[in-house]
């Protein structure tokens, strides 16, 4: 108000806080320079109901924005964990990161083969693009049959069947999506052979398992992952590495759940690093 | 109100609404039962008022749960994108797939090696433990060094020095890192390996390089990741994996901007899967 007060000029002044609830958002203020025109009682009294129009105003903008802040986080949130991942943790109490538990569920891992050596010959700007695709690709299949992303790793994607969307057949759909995604990738990667050579030898290697594992929060309080950790996943993270010629490599239990639908082949008893009983393993 | 008129006892009721700018939260049904005692008009008033009230009392117990339930999800948001990176995030347009951009930034890529195995041994509830105190470790010194936890992936760290926050000197943030990495990882898996004895083989594999990188978001409208793609996150990827004994990995671009604080040895020229060109090596 300092400045105001030194204008001399002013003859007559009113202030009107905007209080909505308690809270004052603003204060308006009124001067008069005529001489001799004052502010009368019933100015007081129509500036009064003005005031309180404006501050309700004022504070449905704010609650509007609020509002639309809230939505695009939360939009946001899910697509950064999963929409389904979301829910659960938004729904979760204080204890954030006691959140999980272990249970069957069914894992696919997918990683592009002779990736490292492609993204040297690619700008980085179609690498972005081109990595794009293949992660549209992939989380719609993944979606389509009810899966979830849990992560994207480079040029690989880890997607979680049966937890923690709970699914009759975790693992017919796990594979169903295996065989839709090489179908989908082989289209991605001849489309862009067409313009980049190293395209040419690229092949995707995929692979299925299932397992007790732990789903559920892993890290700090300051960092936190919603994601899956057991042998299973280090099984197929291996698997999808010694897979190639797009087959999918499955383990004995997917098998098992599926064998009726999609037919399997014998690939024999693996040794696979770091696991130390050698893994049936078979190829769809 | 079907059910209250039927009820032949009533013989005089009032209803009001609860109205908040414009939204009906709520309408308050009050009946009598006793005979000839209708309501009048200063009950009516009285009742507005009360109303007029409870309604003001309910939207700001709504309005306190909108600013709760929107601190808690950005909280969580923070916990699971990084808090550097939330706040791009959230700042940014509707583009939101578009936000990112190629710069010389540093990353450093730690593993555990002979994880795999050790999972296996233990149960899921320890590993999960486990990984809980690793990831603290790591988030708090990395946090420490002002660099950015991109990716836990398993038994491994993805950090980021220099983007998207600015630093002086990256590559040496990220050295002085790895350096405390390496003895606080030491220091936590001695005290495992004293009740848990496949811990005495578990070894950190640690590995810095610098370099152009794309620097943003990855993915499809529906799950996205924001996240650093390039050769050399591959190659840091391939180093850590080459390097143990708690040897730290830099590449060339790394040792010259920390030549003059941290002495480094020559490792050689390395072949890496998938890096045509030989990678030259130092070691920390």
């Amino acid at each position: 108000f300092a400045p105001l007060l030194k204008r001399t000029e002013i003859t007559s002044a009113i202030s009107f806080p905007l209080i909505v609830r308690g809270d004052i958002l603003g204060v308006l203020n009124i001067s008069r320079t005529a001489e001799d025109v004052f502010f009368s009682e019933s100015d007081k009294e129509m500036l009064g109901i003005i005031c309180g129009q404006a501050a309700l105003a004022l504070e449905n903008v704010r609650s509007l924005e609020m509002a639309k802040k809230t939505t695009r986080m939360r939009t946001l949130f899910e697509q950064y964990v999963a929409p389904e991942v979301a829910e659960i943790l938004l729904a979760g109490d204080a204890n954030i990161m006691g959140l999980g538990e272990i249970k069957k569920a069914t894992v696919l891992f997918a990683d592009i083969r002779n990736f490292t050596s492609l993204v040297q010959h690619l700008e980085l700007s179609d690498l972005r693009m081109f990595l794009n695709e293949f992660f549209q690709v992939f989380t719609d299949t993944i979606f389509q049959h009810s899966g979830t992303v849990d992560k994207f790793m480079g040029d690989a994607v880890l997607a979680v069947f049966g937890a923690p969307v709970q699914l009759e057949n975790a693992s017919r759909a796990a594979v169903r999506t295996a065989l839709l995604l090489r179908e989908r990738f082989e289209a991605l990667r001849s489309r862009w052979a067409e313009h980049v050579e190293n395209f040419q030898t690229v092949d995707l290697g995929i692979a299925v398992t299932s397992g007790r594992m732990y789903i559920g929060n892993v890290g700090s309080n300051r960092r936190l992952d919603y994601t899956v950790i057991g042998t299973p996943v280090n099984i197929a993270q291996r698997l999808a590495a010694e897979s190639s010629q797009c087959r999918i490599y499955v383990t004995a239990p997917v098998r098992e759940a599926v064998c009726g639908d999609i037919p399997t082949e014998d690939v024999g008893n693996l040794l696979l690093r770091g696991v130390e009983q050698r893994v049936k393993v078979f190829s769809v």
